[in-house]
């Protein structure tokens, strides 16, 4: 059972676990500060698929696959799947499920997406109505920029506020019964609008959502920044990331020495130009699975927030005039 | 508590409680045969606004809204809504949540959402991780049409096999405490795929999923079609409808006389031009929020089985030489 702390706030009872989890990432990615914490990196950006929407889909199964390996799963134990991803319709995770032949719960959280799972994932769990979840996501630089930007042979200059959707994708099992970190709780984002239209802003956009979420869970939960290792946010980039330090300074809260950010961690900006860092649903959720819950396995940490946040924005409202609505959900991940 | 009793399938143990719902619809699905029975009919297609897409947040709005003021509740009542449609991001829920600044779990289901979102919010408030939940989803004919068709002033004739995207809206409110209709139990659906590629024929690519569904779930409950007053798709239309009954009647099952279509049933196919019928997540919704939940709470059926079906499908993948993977969900309501 979970408890309700605070409206969208809860903490959980009888924890649910993390059973295993793994992340796969691009060249580029692989060549980043954090390339050798992924457990693999695939250099061909087709993945020898046709189209990088199919690439994008294998990515999803790969980390799915190894993140079975691991726990010497197979697909059948796993009773429900909650995935999403950024292309239109959810595709890239609609085919990698069709190929796991999962029960699947379909979301869309745009880089929000991890965290959305992981809460749904743990939750389902948590009733009872399943005994082991998972919780995947992806992104892909090509299926993205094509997307909500330009054609990638357009050649379009990349602004100073841009962000560089990450090749990559996280994938997280959830279980009643075994594992050793587990989900201590969570906060379900509300949304955010700051009024920015600029889709080469996005971590601007996504930054108060970011601050809402994490002052709702310290407050329902009567902790303070101190009381965590770790405040993980999932791609604000350093512009983001500035924002959100600021907004929750001028609510007398500091998390400067404990905050990371892993669209600001995943590249080197100097060196890659990558601007303001990383983004996508693939970079919060193959840096959490490749970084910080190792960590947490290797016990260098033991509490850490992961608020990943995502910025809903649609190429078609923005031409219509509309801003981006943007969300952040928080897991509380706790090693004892 | 819930009880898994299968892979993705579950029935409570303390059941959530349909506290509220109310459905509304565009004027073409008010001058159908179920036009009486849905809380309002709005006739101008903007609903006042500039845009379509402003248009179906709007519908989205009012949905939750009626829903909200039968109960006696405002917004800051529901702790959690599971909100999704069919428009690229889900900007028809996005920008509703945003008005209504609820803490949002964003789904992508296509027109299986509203199953989904029943399925997702009764399982949080039944881990105790919410007191009341909602959820809501909408479609709009010219949205829809837009997105995944033609533009409409293209004026593209309408194939023997297509259906109607109905504009319409339906939401519910659950709760642990207050309600007389409850959920009994769920089966989360898996991904079928009949390699159909034609997105004027989502009947038959959703009829392989709702039964696989349909099976799994009496399979796993040991009941069989007699134990249900109704067992209800959302939109298969009737070339979906009819390839149900035959899938399930080759594996023994019959189903005829307890079925029942919204898609089917919402418009007068002959008067009204809608070819195989209506579909979109506003379809399922308003149908089961407009007819079906008021024959439960008048006692003129006790057992439903609510299976909404949605293709997944992409323009963008249909143009890469993929096919369309559907899915559905079904939700056991239940009135003692």
């Amino acid at each position: 059972m979970a408890e309700r702390i605070a409206r969208g706030v809860f903490r959980t009872e009888t924890p649910v676990m993390v059973e295993s989890y793994a992340a796969v990432v691009g060249e580029k990615e692989g060549q980043g500060p954090l390339g050798s914490c992924f457990d693999e990196v695939i250099s061909d950006s087709h993945f020898g698929e046709d189209t990088w929407e199919q690439a994008e889909t294998r990515f999803q199964l790969e980390a799915v696959g190894l993140a079975l390996g691991k726990a010497r799963l197979c697909k059948d134990d796993i009773d429900i799947i909650c995935a999403g991803d950024l292309i239109n319709q959810c595709i890239g995770s609609a085919y990698s499920v069709r190929e796991l032949a999962m029960p699947f719960f379909g979301l869309y959280g745009a880089c929000s997406t991890m965290a959305e799972g992981l809460l749904i994932a743990s939750l389902l769990a948590d009733s009872g109505a399943a005994q082991r979840t998972a919780a995947v996501t992806s992104s892909h630089f090509s299926t993205a920029e094509r997307q909500f930007r330009f054609p990638l042979s357009y050649g379009g200059q990349r602004t100073p506020t841009a962000q560089w959707t990450c090749t990559a994708s996280g994938a997280v099992i959830l279980s009643r019964s075994s594992g050793n970190i587990h989900v201590a709780g969570g906060c379900i984002g509300k949304i955010a609008d700051l009024n920015i239209t600029d889709i080469n802003n996005m971590g601007s956009a996504m930054a108060p959502a970011a601050a809402d979420t994490i002052m709702r869970y310290l407050s329902a939960s009567g902790t303070s920044p101190g009381d965590y290792d770790l405040i993980v946010t999932g791609d604000l980039g350093t512009v983001g990331s500035s924002l959100l330090l600021d907004f929750l300074l001028k609510q007398g809260v500091d998390i400067t020495s404990r905050h990371r950010d892993c669209g600001a961690m995943i590249f080197d900006a100097e060196t890659q130009d990558t601007h303001c860092g990383g983004s996508g649903c693939g970079c919060g959720a193959s840096v959490l699975c490749g970084h910080f819950l190792p960590m947490l396995e290797r016990e260098e940490v033991h509490d850490i927030l992961f608020a990943a946040t995502g910025a809903l924005m649609s190429p078609m409202s923005l031409q219509q005039g509309e801003s981006i609505p943007s969300i952040s959900h928080l897991v509380h991940l706790r090693k004892d």
